[in-house]
């Protein structure tokens, strides 16, 4: 098997400044085409630093992959070093990445110095991949088992993830063309409202069941449930995705409504497309989610063609005066009720005019735990023509992940109330 | 100088289905205690693994830090290896852990089993740092110059980032205790809305002036802008505090009110200190943020003291009908102008009768610009007793983190509004 090693550069993420999310993205993308991540690692900005741990690198993986320290700035010299491990006699000029490096510093109205120009240049014995993004250029070497004991592909990234995650799909090309990788094809069901334990109680049989050359993968998520990567090996792939075909259909039977969608999804895309393919809007009233539905259904481009808008009703004042929820109904039931999300998202339906709503009161915490209602509880409600369904959960973490959970949870129950026609 | 290494373990991060936050937050701490983090490093669930990448890390730096492999199932065995490396003989009972589970498992209901209890037992040549808030105790083990060739202290910690945060304070004085470290008092000023290039060039007279042992660091970041952290090395807690409050006194007379705070502070914590001293309350009218800035609004335990609401006007209905924003305006100027966001900050102030209130419309992007207003465009307003104040800026970058700045945008004019006696 072909393993690869991820490798971090610079002294903003060894004193914490930054947290590193390239590493997991490189990792996810490399996993999908069957090759193993062995290691990941972060060095500083020093040149013995840098060329001592990639020669380990090297010597340890067949892949190495390195992010950061391509900047214009001085303390940037992974190329320098690159330069030395490579063993290339001088810098040549990428005239893709200097055309590139000239239209960026054009639209920012920049005038082009001597060390944007100094970023098109890459020592002889790479293989330029042009960033399409931003001004250093991806540069791939290749070093024969002779040098490091192993048939090396190195790979240098640029820092910024935007830039890192844009290019990564190139850099897989690259990888595929060089190496002869066993054909792996995924597929990817994503569930919600099921522990991993519960789970894999529910499709033990069916995993029983299994070909050799199908691996199950458990990919649980704190916030969007346990994904479930079915991949296979060693098959054609017209073949391939008709074995994966019958199995996904067969755990999507097992599974049920708990399945919101495949692959890299999430329950705010999923609503989304709901809403696209019934042309219909919505809105959302919130108490203690506090707008973080509304921004989970606007993060989506393009939400402004269904999302009207929010009412975030975090005093009872709002949930009366603008949600028009009952007096009577605070005062009886307390606000964290069912008979208040029902109220809340009726409410915001008719005000905003929307086809559907949806609603949240509950206590994010640390505290406000009342008798009955611990902290954590959430009462929520999806509303819509043809009825109203309200549901409760209680969520064990901290403030913000029980924030996180509760969005996420309504926007499951407005999926799941919609499919099933009740709303 | 003592250096540090810190090793997360678990195959969960090198198939990247985990992105590493416990390594940003661990070498913050030690960075602020005066300890360089050399190098940082990922490591899968293998015992071989574990071992021969604890023992390379020992070998380099006297402190190395774990992080996960520390579950009760089989495949964390993390504490399996620990007891290898400490040539350990036994496994001992933590009684205090073993106390803490039950209490834990208790509250949630559950019967106490035989790999719960495992969990309190250790290798007999360790110290143990009770896990207040979880079940895996945190292990500190000393080896001597001869093992590693280095005063070594090594500490496996969980792998939750709630957990490691919450234990990290004790394992930092574990740290001092046994180091003679350097003492080394810091203060930490925030500013923002300044490049830190102006900003270098602002404070450039103020930065030779300092003395030699007084080290300024930038600590930029792309959403709550550029922190300036001041460090003074050698010298006693009391000089050095007063040696501190002088150069941050004047630092702060040159940054006037692009300074919003100090340590580890963000916008919303500041607007809702500023909120509670003055009694005061506050709504939010949003478009382009959509719910993002009542939600870091609420982010804060005991928000609900001081903000009231938000009004999430994505749709122009929503605006015009719930906000009072004339339709002559959305006419005449755009959604995205001066004139429409006064509107939606006087008519959600308005509305839910609070003393201040905040607004913003702009162009998230990737799409949707118009002649005159780019994408990354906001328009963006705070109101009070005493008047309105608007602004703009644009923003390059991605549409999430065009949104990030929106909200800390609109939350900084206004504290400088406010503090200004503009509103």
């Amino acid at each position: 098997m072909i393993t690869a090693t991820i490798l971090t550069i610079g002294d903003e993420i060894l004193i914490g400044q930054i947290t590193d999310t390239n590493s997991a993205f490189l990792a996810r993308a490399l996993n999908k085409i069957g090759i193993k991540v062995i290691h990941m690692a972060s060095c500083s900005d020093s040149k013995s630093d840098i060329l001592g741990t990639l020669k380990r690198c090297l010597r340890h993986s067949e892949i190495v992959i390195t992010t950061g320290g391509l900047g214009p700035t001085k303390d940037d010299i992974t190329k320098n070093v690159l330069m030395t491990l490579s063993l290339s006699g001088k810098w040549v000029r990428s005239q893709k990445q200097y055309n590139i490096i000239k239209n960026i510093l054009q639209a920012r109205g920049i005038q082009m110095l001597d060390i944007n120009r100094q970023q098109a240049y890459v020592p002889e014995n790479c293989t330029v991949i042009p960033n399409r993004i931003g001004t250093a250029p991806i540069m791939q070497f290749h070093f024969p088992k002779e040098r490091f004991g192993k048939d090396n592909l190195l790979f240098s990234m640029p820092g910024v993830p935007f830039e890192t995650e844009f290019a990564t799909e190139d850099v897989i090309r690259a990888i595929q063309a060089h190496y002869r990788l066993d054909k792996i094809f995924h597929r990817t069901i994503c569930t919600f409202g099921i522990a991993e334990s519960v789970l894999s109680k529910k499709i033990e049989s069916w995993e029983d069941s299994l070909p050799a050359n199908l691996h199950l993968a458990y990919l649980p998520n704190p916030i969007l449930g346990v994904r479930l990567r079915l991949s296979i090996y060693g098959i054609g792939e017209k073949e391939g995705k008709e074995e994966l075909d019958k199995y996904a259909s067969s755990l999507k039977a097992i599974l049920g409504d708990a399945v919101y969608g495949e692959g890299e999804t999430n329950p705010q895309t999923v609503a989304g497309e709901l809403l696209l393919e019934r042309d219909a809007t919505i809105s959302t009233a919130e108490s203690c989610t506090g707008g973080y539905l509304a921004h989970l259904l606007t993060e989506i481009p393009g939400s402004s063609r269904y999302f009207w808008g929010s009412v975030v009703s975090y005093d009872n004042s709002v949930k009366i005066n603008t949600l028009g929820v009952s007096p009577n109904t605070v005062k009886k039931y307390g606000v964290v009720s069912r008979e208040c999300v029902k109220e809340m998202a009726e409410g915001v339906r008719k005000k905003l005019g929307t086809t559907y709503s949806i609603s949240t009161s509950g206590i994010a915490g640390p505290t406000g735990a009342t008798p009955g209602k611990p902290v954590g509880t959430l009462w929520m409600a999806a509303s819509g023509p043809k009825g109203t369904v309200t549901a409760t959960i209680v969520s064990k973490s901290t403030r913000k992940i029980n924030i996180e959970r509760f969005a996420a949870s309504a926007l499951d129950l407005f999926r799941k109330s919609l499919l099933a026609g009740k709303i």
